[in-house]
């Protein structure tokens, strides 16, 4: 049963989680105004899924019980299902700034090829446990928060030196029929609104902390959970052209003795596996990333050239100005280029999934990362400097200023100087306001801090393979690839053609 | 009189502008919470006049007149003049994040110029009038608004071509006693909060545009003005560590038909010095918002500092939280070189005051403009991501959720939760939340948009001294200077004493 | 039939150009000592075809023969032949610095897509004509030489206005049998020892200089061709540990009065069609540079990581050289992944190839045009200084020094000094040495210059469509694509298997 | 006594130094072809000690003394010393490329601090004997050769750590008329056409290494040391527009057992003050690195003009093109301000001389070291791409060709093509040749590589100034400076006047 964003929003109400916003109870998640935007922001995800164009995008077909699922649920089997997720998370966030649910499919994805790993490893029946809630949630169309970064505490120690044990989320108790975990994560998307948390670890973790390598899912109300969320977006912010409508609520999530039972449970203490868990998670999410900033930069390239026309001024003839433009095309669709060249040389694993490029994947998020100031300062550079003075929307309607402001602050003729307001404060909203500073944040923190991509990228890179072809070059001016080349090809489509061998094959055959 | 910033803000009271904000027609500037935070800015250029420890920076005696009179009221007459005056625009907005005043400073002495230019060229009177002004501003120690930025309409159209004169203020009428004006300046700094506005134009005009021309004084409440004007900072946001406090309002002036007699008048037609006008405001003013964010970059490098530590970090042993620290400070302390160098090596003006050396102050500002942006991200860098999730005030004093985030939200032991809380919301207010925004936009913007320091900057190059050197290496294999070092040494200081010969000399001769 | 290295440098034997290097006359090019290392670059392209690791690369079947020609000659049919081209090319050149061939590849594909055009607007056979030559030149295995940029004199002036025609190749007469060309390339590569050249305009032409809009082919030995020509890399340089085995000629060619029978000729003053065959003819090549410089990024990182092995650094302990060879990874595979998402995203040509997305290979191009400086950079980041000092190859055998450098020049206990010597003159080699400079220059302007790339960019990118997002959202909050997702199916591989819509799908409906 | 260049070059055959190039030994090295380029270079600081123009900048008066010695020998007494060096080393680099005699200045003011610092610490008479060898070395107006850079061996290892103590200059033997050394420098300027080498150790080093804590002077052909020498430039290439004439040898000194009296011993185990040593050396050479690179930009900058000229190109209508030239302008006028700052915020030392600021120095060094690589990128971009293809200067006098060249290789009518082609060359040898590569290494790693300066950079920021700073904002909401600022006044020239307070005061009060 595929949702709509209506009946979405209807479903939340058969969940009474324990939220708090601004120091206040939440009431009805479905009706709390100050959470709207976040939950129109996932309903796109739903509504998508059934218009025609862009049911292509939302819908895929699983694998493992031939269902025809939301793409933001869906394991991955080839590399244009991970083209086709890319486009697809672009889609939903062009138009929501951030749709939060790919979430939900990076943990899927990442859960289920850890899940397969430690079952190999232990002789554990995760993954068991994981196909049949994975149907479910598919079955029920939900969406998942993951509630994987810790509080963390003093970072200079590991989980178990902590002074508060709490402030990484650990398994207190073992019990016959489950576990019961305690702590803290700090930063969770989209909390309020989801249906149940994936609680994942966030770092490899050591033997004496296998407690802290805890994996499973609960409901969003079960007894001892709660949220101390932030509002989502710019709600009920007259100015807020976009983020009235659209935004993200982030929140803490506290969990104070959660029982979970074993169905759930996903990891609980294979520490080893942990590393691996949070990587592929880590991974996927990544390659989503760069989709989803694309998409924030489609809403800057389409407001900036209205800004541009707005003000008389014309790319074709203003070169300073189509460099900015370019600039912020080339940030966003070089960063997008990681993201498809990560799906044609996706990595299959054992599990019988794909697994994006890890280098693409993190050399892409890196570079929107580190980029989207680069991208504030192209669409402050075409905007001009109006958004600094120009008065809100109460000004709009005071008859003593109105008719002046409208005579003057018109730019080209044919452009009405409501439009133009309308602009600069779809463009202040993006790049000026709260929201804009919590996209440079998020996109340079979310998914990993750009430390953690760099040794990524590092640990990947095929790195011996250029060293040997340095080494035979300076000891006999010639290269014999021998066998580097011809091994392991990726899978383009269902119908099993080949796309061409792995870039970086040394790496991928292992 | 050196007043405080206390007896500045009850100077306020002698005035009635009519003022809006967000719709509602402002009772009482002095009284305004809205307007608070843009006092307080200002103030501190009232108040650091008179503590010890800043005295020599805010003071400085004029030479026309002998009289002590506040820094950001005085004509530069030597190099030391200009350090000691980037120095307090410095530490004044290392304080306040904006403290506005220097735009009073920037205008005095760019008119001071430009009048005695006019009258040279044209035989007015102008620079006597504008004397007589001056040491009327200094006495009374006034903080001047520059309304210069004019709405423009559409720009690919000079002002005389625009459907609406309005857009350009211009010389609607000239009367026996003065002159009337008529238009609106787009983005005017501090606008409620002034004693006087001072009109200037903001770019050349052809002889047909003669009546764009003018500059004048007028009282902040002559009658016909109307300022549409933002909140300073975020006053009443209890989140807003620093900007509830201080803050920059930027508004709207729309003047409409309003008389200002002739001895109020510094330019009423002379469309050649318009250009030399708005070109030496803008040289000083550069070089002013150099000194104003570098104090932004203090700002961010001490909050970062203590934000690292507070996560349990080291920069010594973090080497790339060290590097995202030495950015702030390389990015900071470059530009602010620049700021120095063009101190250093400024040029003197017929009309007896030295004016920055405009290569090294537009680089400066060019610099500041474009990496404002990479200064946020590095403050992010080294402030990690718990900011997005980061609840909000209102949440301190829930009872049911203050013991848990209090135990885990916290980071190194001993910095206390709630040390981290106010690092953060201080690190969210300068670079989060819409302030930030307006610091990034105000910084590529204000003064001048970088293409105008691109044109600036080649315009006033020696280009030709190089090529001359090129020219003889490439015919003679040697290099012979001639009369070119040795002329118009720069003066340090009131004792004569020389500094080195100008860095550029083919243009500093001229 | 596909000629190995060693056939393609015999029979270069079979033509007879007149080549000058260094003022004297070549007698035989196939035993130039200083064109050797040219040939053993293209000589590559050629081996690799017949080895095992490599021969998927290679080789391709031409639709239109059904043959198995070498994938330098072949015309793109699917993306999956566009992503195999890019590895090729790649893989040649990370063995050869520049295997240069790909130019023949680019110029086949761009005379393929013009000629049809070009008949479908004037009723031509330049296409019939064009097949018959491909085909022969396939079954032949030629490399065939791109003469296209024009010497251009005067930058200011069209062709016509130019005070000497010369300074641009152009139809002097028009014979029965064909036509006479004259005047000057300015920079071919790999002039010398290419078995033809193809002539090609370099941009769009005005009517009134259609006999500037010239393409057609013409065997190096014709009459009337003379090559002005570089050494090929650093032939006879003991130092040169790269580029004395493999670099790459380029030369001037002036063509005095040569005359080119008719079917040898595919454009003949079509002045419109002289612009899209420039610009189909720059995609393609633009495309195959991404996959050039990839190969340069390889040789080094592997260089760069066996010098900081030699000299006792190890990236997973030293950050900041960890995160200069992140740097290179980086910028190598970002824009190494705008070439794989060009082939992914390709487009469908009428006459039944497919070209490279023009945005993805412009943004890739520009990227490596700009990053080249940054990969020196990083390179000799990692390097350290020594190479400044590094004695020459002359002193290695020097008795009076040569156990003191021995004992004092190594580095790491079992890396032997000969070894690290070896090592840093690769390095110096590539990034310090004259052909170090070459790589940046014909990076930055080969292909296009900048500003050329960007202004393609922003030429095909669909800004309406972004404009056509925003507008929905200003005026309804929310978007409907109505039919922009869905058509036109890029074409994976020869199974007809469908990729993912066109990224860009208003532009490649057009 | 104040020689000339000729001079200079004479005074060379008092000394037989054993110096080998390419494997052979130099007869005469004031008469060796492969050093002359060198040799001018050097030569430029000693004419232009004569000429009126450049009188000024490179003499100065030796406090100690009241002699007027060469700039280069001098130490500095006032922010406007300097001032004057940054100046007078920035005109002879742009002459010369790299004048490298300031070196020896570099040198000289760092021991002279380093010396006083040690008899304080110790009850030394290191200074006096520095003092008499100074005034000695100014008298004969010598030039010295900085030998620092150990050979370092396996950089993972203490020098005492290391198999052979070779890799590090040391003490071998004290006798009692002075020290027998040992060991080899790697990179030495200019080594064999210096009178005398200042030894000076690269690092701190731990007290169980003392023996490498040494500092001493010895001539250049003292017993035992062999010189093994790059040539200078590319002396004898007829293509080498500029550094056939300028540039610049580096060379390994070997140091086999060379005896020194004492009273050219300086330091020598003085552990802790080794650290000093190189630091206050490394500061003075950081800040002349500042001028010498800005020089560099001068020679880019006019070759760059003319190259744009002779194309046909204005700046002042193609954008790009301009914006490229800024490009230069910027970087080299921002780092060339990092210098004037760091002179006028001068540091007292204890000695009687004034250093640098620290971190003004090591910014502006940094930024040098990193955007070298974008100056040439700039420069490559109005130069256009004819370089690739240029004939070489032995094309110029072939009959065959040497007419159609002439006739199509010019530009823009009035620039001749041989003006072309000497410009094209001259920006070759700048930027494509390996003296070219060589800038940009010597850039990098010279005088530090750039984690040395971010290390600097980050030691001596007075950050707790800024953290003080921040928390008196938070908790009190404004600042009270204290009594930080008013200490320490620079001193800006003989006559005492005072410059700004120092910028860093918490630092400078140390």
């Amino acid at each position: 049963m595929l949702m709509t964003a209506e009946e979405y929003r209807e479903s939340l109400r058969a969940y009474d989680p324990r939220v708090f916003i601004n120091g206040k109870r939440v009431e009805s998640v479905a009706d709390e105004p100050l959470l709207r935007p976040g939950i129109n922001g996932v309903g796109v995800t739903y509504d998508f899924a059934h218009q025609p164009a862009t049911e292509r995008l939302l819908t895929a077909t699983q694998g493992s019980s031939g269902k025809v699922v939301n793409r933001m649920l869906h394991i991955n089997e080839t590399s244009q299902d991970l083209l086709t997720k890319l486009e697809a998370v672009r889609t939903v966030c062009k138009v929501s700034g951030c749709a939060q649910r790919y979430l939900s499919h990076d943990a899927l994805n990442g859960i289920f090829q850890s899940t397969a790993l430690t079952d190999a490893n232990h002789g554990t029946d995760y993954h068991q446990r994981f196909m049949a809630y994975l149907h479910e949630v598919q079955d029920r169309d939900l969406t998942l928060g993951v509630a994987m970064t810790d509080a963390k505490g003093d970072r200079s120690l590991r989980p178990g030196q902590q002074e508060n044990r709490d402030v990484y989320v650990h398994i207190k108790e073992r019990r016959p029929d489950g576990i019961v975990i305690r702590g803290t994560k700090a930063i969770v998307t989209g909390a309020p609104y989801m249906h149940e948390f994936l609680v994942m670890p966030c770092r490899t973790h050591l033997p004496e902390d296998a407690d802290f390598a805890v994996c499973c899912a609960v409901p969003i109300d079960a007894e001892g959970i709660t949220i101390v969320s932030k509002p989502a977006g710019r709600p009920n912010e007259a100015a807020a052209k976009f983020s009235a409508t659209y935004g993200q609520a982030t929140g803490v999530v506290i969990f104070d003795d959660v029982f979970v039972p074993h169905e759930r449970v996903f990891q609980a203490g294979e520490v080893e596996e942990a590393g691996f868990m949070t990587t592929s998670y880590a991974t996927h999410h990544r390659h989503s990333c760069i989709g989803a900033r694309a998409g924030f930069g489609d809403l800057l390239i389409g407001a900036g050239a209205m800004m541009i026309k707005a003000n008389g001024l014309d790319p074709d003839r203003h070169g300073h100005i189509r460099d900015a433009m370019v600039d912020l095309i080339t940030i966003t669709e070089s960063f997008y280029a990681c993201g498809v060249a990560a799906s044609v040389y996706c990595r299959d694993d054992p599990a019988g999934s794909v697994m994006p490029d890890p280098v693409f994947s993190n050399v892409g998020k890196l570079l929107l990362a580190t980029k989207i100031y680069d991208m504030h300062k192209a669409a402050h550079y075409v905007s001009g400097g109006l958004i600094v003075a120009l008065p809100g929307p109460d000004e709009d309607h005071n008859p003593e200023t109105r008719a002046s402001l409208e005579a003057v602050l018109g730019g080209r003729g044919d452009v009405p100087m409501e439009r133009r307001m309308e602009i600069s404060r779809f463009l202040e909203d993006l790049t000026v306001s709260h929201q804009a500073g919590w996209y440079s944040l998020i996109s340079l923190h979310g998914g990993g801090s750009p430390e953690a991509m760099k040794r990524e990228i590092w640990r990947n890179y095929p790195v011996d393979d250029n060293v040997d072809l340095v080494s035979q070059l300076i000891d006999r001016g010639v290269y014999d690839m021998g066998q580097k080349v011809s091994k392991q090809p990726g899978r383009c489509c269902a119908k099993g053609c080949e796309v061409p061998e792995p870039l970086l094959p040394g790496k991928a055959a292992e």
